[in-house]
């Protein structure tokens, strides 16, 4: 059951630390747990990446904005303040080769890896490594502001139909079978057909390319956005906001699936109204205690 | 090892059969099959549909032009010509409810199958079970040409190097996953990360859409296709043609791998010298003897 949408709007801090280091990617949720810290006093510095991460959260606050391939610099920088708790927060796109113009640091990374034939997953655990190696300790955003983290239950005043549960249940399957191969979290999904399976393209392309694909006469599609089951749950989570209500208006979703837990729901309200205008049902189902009955 | 090209290209009709009935979708593969049929004086009758089959095919050659929905139709047409024997060739796009105006026989099956919640795979089923429940037999285009069916060996004068064997590997083991899944047959994949999966937008969609997301610094995407494990082989093989290579040089993708035996490779000579051209690698792997010794 949601909890009452006042305690999920408010951002609170659980955890404090005496300089929190934010990796912080692009996306609005780097902003959300920012505005946690603030309201909390807690201290922090920011490493945002060009191109990548909103400039405005660097505002009145401690800050370097890098390049992902300065991993020396970034390591030097966290020493210099004693930073020593690191969280990751928002969605990063991978540089080629040749954006990512590596120091010396991040080369000498790259070779002990081996930057071919890395799946996202082998790479942010070997980034996660090398970091705790160097005496850092990586958190979970979720460990300092629980209400980012979608709780199990519907989130506007739709719920899904009786005929819409097993486009839900292959949904879910087939997006865990996905994301244990280490290849993406999303699925489109009419009538038992899958639509279309997101891998590097990320969910609002995905969204976009399948309007293409839907038929008419019957309900629109749904989307089924779940974790990984082999993710690190501390580095990145998947997350849906305002932005995809509106893609899955604009391109003849109805319904939207995401992993209570293990997701982020970002401005819940928001969502909800927006869900309950476009007549979208959305829903976050706990895959523990995953059934009809929700 | 390849069959010398020669006896590659050429088609011979293995099985004859008082009069065969053709049921083809679109593409160029009905084309070959006929042409094989022609040549070897094998009666034929063809049932093409509307806005999907090559209508040139059709010329000088008895058939019926008609829609996905007229089952009934169908089934006494071939009756009434006491045809027995039928073959699915050639690609067929599912309407949607609205444009597959079913005819009562269509409507029937679809009432008592369920249109809902269902695959490709368990639609071709039923519709196999019921044609045999009216006393047809359905054959696979592999007893009729086998020199449509690729066989294990690299297409052209490349073979895939060193380096591209872990993307392949990778690339066959989430195929033959989505595969079982009944998602869809292609993968794209470079430096082990899988840029695009194929549903519902078909192969050359898939290509062109994942040049978006490769790096740039290293070698080329890799295309793997391969038939689904559980695929019924007599209805519907995965094939790849000129078109196939040329939209590969088009969009960045240096290799391509094929599945020997339950994949059409449609002419064989001009695929090799294109690909060449192209400096594109095509192989057809035996999934049995799969390995690096090819």
């Amino acid at each position: 059951m949601p909890a009452p949408e006042k305690s999920r709007e408010k951002s609170s801090l659980k955890k404090t630390i005496p300089t929190l280091g934010i990796i912080a990617g692009g996306g609005i949720v780097p902003q959300l747990l920012l505005h946690a810290c603030d309201k909390a006093g807690q201290d922090v510095f920011v490493i945002a990446f060009e191109g990548q991460t909103d400039p405005e959260i660097l505002k009145n606050r401690p800050s370097m904005l890098t390049r992902i391939g300065a991993a020396g610099q970034i390591i030097r920088t966290l020493r210099s303040r004693d930073i020593k708790d690191l969280v990751f927060i928002g969605s990063v796109r991978r540089p080629g080769l040749v954006g990512l113009k590596p120091d010396l640091r991040t080369a000498q990374f790259f070779t002990r890896v081996g930057l071919r034939a890395m799946g996202d997953d082998t790479l942010l655990k070997a980034v996660r490594h090398e970091l705790e190696k160097e005496g850092f300790t990586i958190h979970g955003v979720q460990e300092f502001v629980d209400d980012l983290v979608a709780v199990a239950g519907q989130v506007g005043r739709l719920a899904p139909k009786k005929q819409d549960w097993p486009d839900i249940e292959r949904g879910l399957a087939v997006a865990q079978t996905l994301g244990q191969l280490d290849v993406g979290q999303s699925v489109i999904i009419q009538d038992g057909i899958v639509l279309g399976v997101e891998a590097a393209e990320g969910t609002d392309e995905l969204i976009k390319r399948c309007r293409l694909y839907q038929r008419h006469g019957s309900r629109g599609a749904l989307l089924v956005k779940t974790c990984k089951p082999q993710q690190d749950r501390d580095f990145d989570l998947p997350s849906i906001g305002v932005e995809t209500v509106r893609m899955c208006a604009e391109n003849g979703v109805s319904g939207i699936v995401i992993q209570a837990g293990r997701s982020l729901l970002i401005n819940p309200q928001d969502v909800a109204s927006l869900a309950d205008h476009h007549k979208i049902f959305v829903i976050a189902l706990d895959p523990e205690s995953r059934g009809h009955d929700q």
